[in-house]
């Protein structure tokens, strides 16, 4: 798996630090107390170190939004049906859902792309289509998807990205609609981090938390079932979905671009998790959106020691909370590049 | 006291509730999960109320900035020399602060208003001279200002906000420069809320923390010097600064005139504290923009029952932390005027 995955060219390496000194001391030298900035001071040392300027920019940003449908929807995981899948991305289209006005919001393109939806979709110029196939398996059963499907989502996933930096986009963020993929999501964090499936498991979209208890049952007989090696790829694949998948090699392209990606809650955030797994350095070009509400996200960002910019108790997926989370951002490059500093302006030093 | 305030008519009444199942019903018919925005939709609620309309808008957004010198800086409260006060000013007035980079991204009208300082400023048609003394008294052994002297910051303060709001605009923030404030906001604090002074003490601009245990010292022999009986009114004039109380008038015209206002760190919140023991129905308008990094913040927030919007260990006041959380505010706008709802379009709807 790693040699194909060379072969697609995902060359990722972290940021070379010879440049921390000189952005630290370009950022304690700004009209304020050392570090009074928290958060933003961190956010520009990060893009600095990922663009290598002591003045970077944000770029022509994009938001990309993967859907897809997921065979283990029949067992009853989601209280919402299957058919919401299709309806939301229509309403994406029609630009009415959550991550549309904060599109509009913040500048970013919106591109939507069908992954895998169970739904013949009309021809429409502003859908990308890359089905791989109309929803993946059950994986209580079988393997969610073969290898080779695997392979092309990571593809097509990676495609979005190089098309987005072709047009000068350096910050990109991803977001996903796919009724059942807090089921998948749990079970790649429950693989990835071993953390006991019981604290992966959420209660999705579902705000009573009435469905958790009959989720977990399904999900850890699929574990039960799973006779395979446990190897990223056979996690993968076994568990995933199109969505998901094409996220992973979204990332791992944004990467091996050099470009900040944002990430969202829990989906997108095990989608980093997986995409960790076959390169360890991806997550030096993370910036972390936000802290969602579902159980198991704020056990995700703990184990990859992340801190994320927002925690507004939001739980609806699509991105929201990382464009959500964009203008502040924004705010960190602003200071970096737009605050005197102490030698420029008449102010003693203070702490 | 109140009935001085009441000729200066601050009436502030709460918004009426009776609007409050319209809102719901209207956020509840979002294409999203109910309740899957979290705070977003929180926020809408209340400007919904507040502006007594299903679709609330936020116009022309101004932050007034309060600068002012404290008389107990002389004992050495603050790593920051008094002269930092004026040097800031200055900074704010060309543009290179922290403040003034949130302003231009967001679109705020930036005021710069000289409530006390301890300089004799050149003539500056940006600088709006409410100059009431230089600098408060040295509260250890005194009260900082006369009764007088409060009365007249209070109405210096209320009349910028009337000035904005006839620029017409209904979302407002406050901000403040002066060395010395966190201390005289700890004892605000410490009356207000009844918590001890020791919690109430923090760091302030000094990241070290070396200050902390003379700072404490300090303001304990200073209550412990104050023979008055503890109201509203003595409480804000002996312990106060000009800055503050300006902002403290600021709030309840703000509140007055059913705009919006949002609230920054440990000091605007302590303000927020003092105007509430004059009109408890002030902190119906009030937005929480953040929780900063003092000591005593999170401990003040809890008392108010108030959920910041940010939490981005943000300390350099100026009002950095609400202006920085405006475009989360925006969001929540967008989101009840922007989205469609399930009515709308044809999306089943989903828990």
């Amino acid at each position: 798996m790693i040699n194909r995955l060379t072969e697609m060219k995902f060359e990722i390496k972290a940021p070379d630090e010879d440049i921390i000194p000189y952005l630290q001391d370009k950022i304690d030298n700004l009209t304020k107390p050392k570090g009074a900035l928290g958060q933003l001071e961190e956010i520009a040392m990060q893009i600095g170190m990922i663009q290598q300027r002591l003045s970077p920019e944000l770029n022509n940003p994009y938001h990309i939004l993967f859907a897809g449908d997921h065979g283990i929807a029949d067992e009853g995981v989601s209280t919402a049906p299957k058919s919401v899948t299709y309806e939301m991305v229509l309403n994406f289209l029609k630009g009415g859902a959550g991550i549309n006005f904060l599109c509009r919001q913040h500048g970013f393109k919106l591109k939507v792309v069908d992954a895998g939806v169970d739904y013949d979709f009309e021809e429409n110029s502003e859908l990308i289509s890359r089905k791989i196939r109309k929803g993946t398996r059950n994986l209580l059963n079988e393997p969610a998807m073969l290898l080779d499907e695997m392979e092309l989502a990571l593809v097509s996933g990676a495609e979005q990205v190089i098309k987005a930096h072709r047009e000068g986009c350096n910050v990109i963020s991803f977001g996903e609609m796919g009724i059942g993929n807090t089921s998948t999501s749990a079970l790649w964090m429950h693989y990835f981090t071993g953390i006991p499936l019981e604290k992966c498991v959420g209660a999705g979209c579902d705000y009573t938390g009435g469905i958790v208890k009959h989720k977990l049952a399904v999900l850890s007989q699929a574990r039960d079932n799973f006779n395979g090696e446990s190897t990223p790829e056979t996690v993968i694949s076994h568990f995933g979905g199109f969505e998901t998948v094409m996220t992973v090699g979204a990332m791992l392209k944004a990467a091996s671009l050099k470009m900040t990606f944002i990430v969202d809650g829990f989906i997108m955030t095990a989608c980093l998790l997986a995409a960790k797994q076959l390169y360890p350095e991806v997550q030096s070009y993370a910036v972390f959106g936000h802290q969602g509400d579902e159980l198991g996200h704020k056990l995700i960002l703990d184990y990859l020691g992340a801190k994320p910019i927002l925690n507004l108790g939001l739980r609806l997926g699509e991105g929201t909370g990382a464009v959500c989370a964009y203008p502040i951002i924004e705010s960190s490059i602003r200071m970096i590049n737009e605050m005197d500093t102490f030698k420029e302006v008449k102010v003693s030093k203070y702490f």
